[in-house]
């Protein structure tokens, strides 16, 4: 009785839940302390401390009314500004309170920019591997989703087959840097030759294509790396910001977009984006992590937690021979699997109580993603199964 | 650039947006405090001072990569079970966590159920006069929305129109009591009637029809009135609640969906709505939130202020003629315009300083909603303009 695309969904999604109810069992027969679960996106450093503070000041000392009310659809203006203040502070940008539309996360933000811009059968251009949920997000409103194949082994964009790929209909290019899976920051040499390709492809078409800068994990780079800010390079830029990562806040789903002014039709822009956050059901972002995450702009989480464990795991895994492009940003390892077949690599690797995500989740079959977003014992105690596994390859000559 | 369909809504919108500025544009003019605005919905009454002290103790004494972290897309366990046995324990029910899906407010519950149930061109019902942001939900799922004229003068559901518009393409009828905008609560007799006509056209059909109870106002009765649990009469129910009213929290976004155990493929609408809360971008109701009504499932807002407000009101605006069916529920009133066009009635009180929202925006012209969530001193000092309103329509000879 359910609609039939969802059915498709709910029959798919069996598949993980399987995986996630086999973490459970196995626990249960190993003990929880012996597996080693590196399949999930969930922040392990805690919150800033300020994060808290201000949630209780403002509950404290705030009207309760404001506090809790309904505001613009686009979020509180005083909260919108402080935002734009400190990306320009950081950036060097010219943003105002209207170029910033508070979102339900980045998820959040990146249905009310598809449903701002895309008719029926519109496409959308990923970069493989990406998200599995951009396939989603780009059908919820009929686009049509287009992966651009992975370049091996460095993972930067496929420039010359998104040359290819942009037609007449193409209306966003999405972008995810830091990347998941892969870790991977895109250079400003490559931001500015993704950016002249699209310029020259909308003089071709005379059509605008949006760069969608899908940047939950900007602030989670490593070895000095800095990621660029991609408005700077391209016009029709449209970012989606999450302070999930940032600030560890993920169930609290809060984040913003940033519209920048010289984007083409900006003033539609902004207004249909902010009927879509309301017709959408999202009709704002939750109040009181509006007014948090303005008192916390200054603020991220201890990224030495997180670089640690990289370090870590990195210099095991190549000990051990595995093949890994080392990651300069989120808390993703992207892993070359030991077998062809992706799915039976990860199933292999649950016999030693290793749990990965398979790259075809990621539109990228052959490797694995590995999360150490985890507690660093975790990590250390997980390194006799990591040899058992690559012996166990090595055996079998493969 | 952006989508054709949301071209057509940033037109349309900008009549509401408009009127906002006219608000404004008078409050510079005459003074706030000669302004009366009675078209917002948003609650005037302070939420229970125990939502602070719960959000203040969790902050405080849980773990807070658990207080902000991810949990399942449906909503913390422990929320849930609580939920469902406050129900149980108000209703009589027999819910568990199994049944109750946290989310985004109503309007995201409902956008979850819709994406859930609805394929292309199935139908959804809804009883003039509804609130009209179900045309944008329903059209989000390319399902089509079929009215049901009102029944005046009490504006109880047209359960004769009802029967002659449910075709085996209706996949959901949605019932708001106590309604906005008319302040109506259905009585049990009327659910009963309601339920049997559905039964009926569910047996004559072969299909299943969802009646989709949207009860943001469950709690806001008045008179010793009481609004029915309507999974109780009708298997097929779902529930969309909101805390949005209840403990004055609209901007906090949160509230969840009943899908009780009998109705009709009942494991599929489950794992279906969790699924279409991920993939619509909301991902989980925000996680303080969700642990904070949690605690506060026994609290209400104060409710006599509410009640005071529509006395006063109603007292009035009987006593200079208007006609106007005492409201039971929400808090707005339901009053026919002083002239057929209620547009122009909506413009001839602005002359006054009076802001109503005209009948049309909910589907039913000739009337306009009154919205008593506001101070009462303001209520005391709009009688002057409500007077000369009605006089100039007395002059007028209307």
């Amino acid at each position: 009785m359910i609609a039939k695309k969802m059915l498709q969904y709910v029959e798919g999604s069996s598949v993980t839940r399987a995986m996630f109810e086999e973490g459970k069992r196995l626990a249960q027969i190993y003990g929880k302390e012996n597996v080693y679960d590196f399949s999930l996106g969930n922040p392990s450093v805690e919150p800033p401390k300020a994060v808290n503070e201000a949630m209780i000041s403002i509950l404290r000392d705030m009207d309760s009314n404001y506090v809790h009310g309904y505001m613009n659809n686009a979020g509180h203006e005083e909260v919108r500004d402080t935002i734009a203040k400190s990306l320009n502070q950081k950036f060097g940008t010219r943003f105002s309170l209207k170029n910033i539309i508070m979102t339900v996360g980045a998820a959040g933000g990146l249905n009310v920019i598809l449903k701002t811009l895309l008719d029926p059968g519109d496409e959308v251009i990923a970069f493989a591997p990406y998200f599995g949920e951009y396939n989603h997000y780009v059908a919820n409103f009929d686009g049509k989703m287009v992966a651009v194949s992975p370049c091996i082994p460095d993972f930067q964009p496929n420039l010359a087959e998104l040359e290819e790929k942009l037609t007449p209909r193409t209306k966003a290019v999405i972008v995810n840097t830091p990347n998941n899976p892969t870790g991977v920051v895109y250079s400003e040499e490559v931001i500015q030759r993704l950016a002249a390709i699209l310029e020259k492809k909308q003089r071709e078409f005379g059509t605008a294509i949006y760069l969608l800068a899908d940047e939950p994990y900007r602030e989670l780079v490593y070895d000095g790396v800095e990621a660029p800010y991609l408005t700077k390079y391209y016009a029709n830029t449209i970012v989606g910001y999450s302070y999930s990562k940032s600030l560890s806040l993920p169930g609290e789903r809060i984040g913003y977009l940033v519209i920048p002014q010289e984007a083409e039709d900006f003033e539609n822009l902004v207004n249909a984006a902010t009927i879509a956050t309301r017709i959408l059901g999202f009709v704002n972002a939750p109040s009181l992590q509006q007014l948090a995450v303005a008192r916390c702009v200054e603020e991220a989480v201890d990224l030495s937690v997180y670089d640690a464990n990289r370090k870590l795991l990195y210099d095991k895994l190549i000990s051990l021979g595995f093949e890994c492009a080392k990651p300069q940003g989120a808390f993703y390892m992207w892993v070359k699997a030991l077998e062809e077949d992706d799915s039976a690599f990860v199933a292999k690797a649950k016999e030693f109580q290793l749990l990965f995500v398979p790259g075809s989740s990621f539109m990228c079959p052959g490797y694995v993603r590995i999360a150490y977003c985890v507690d660093i014992d975790m990590i250390k105690r997980s390194f006799a199964a990591f040899e058992k596994l690559a012996e166990c390859y090595r055996s079998k000559g493969k």
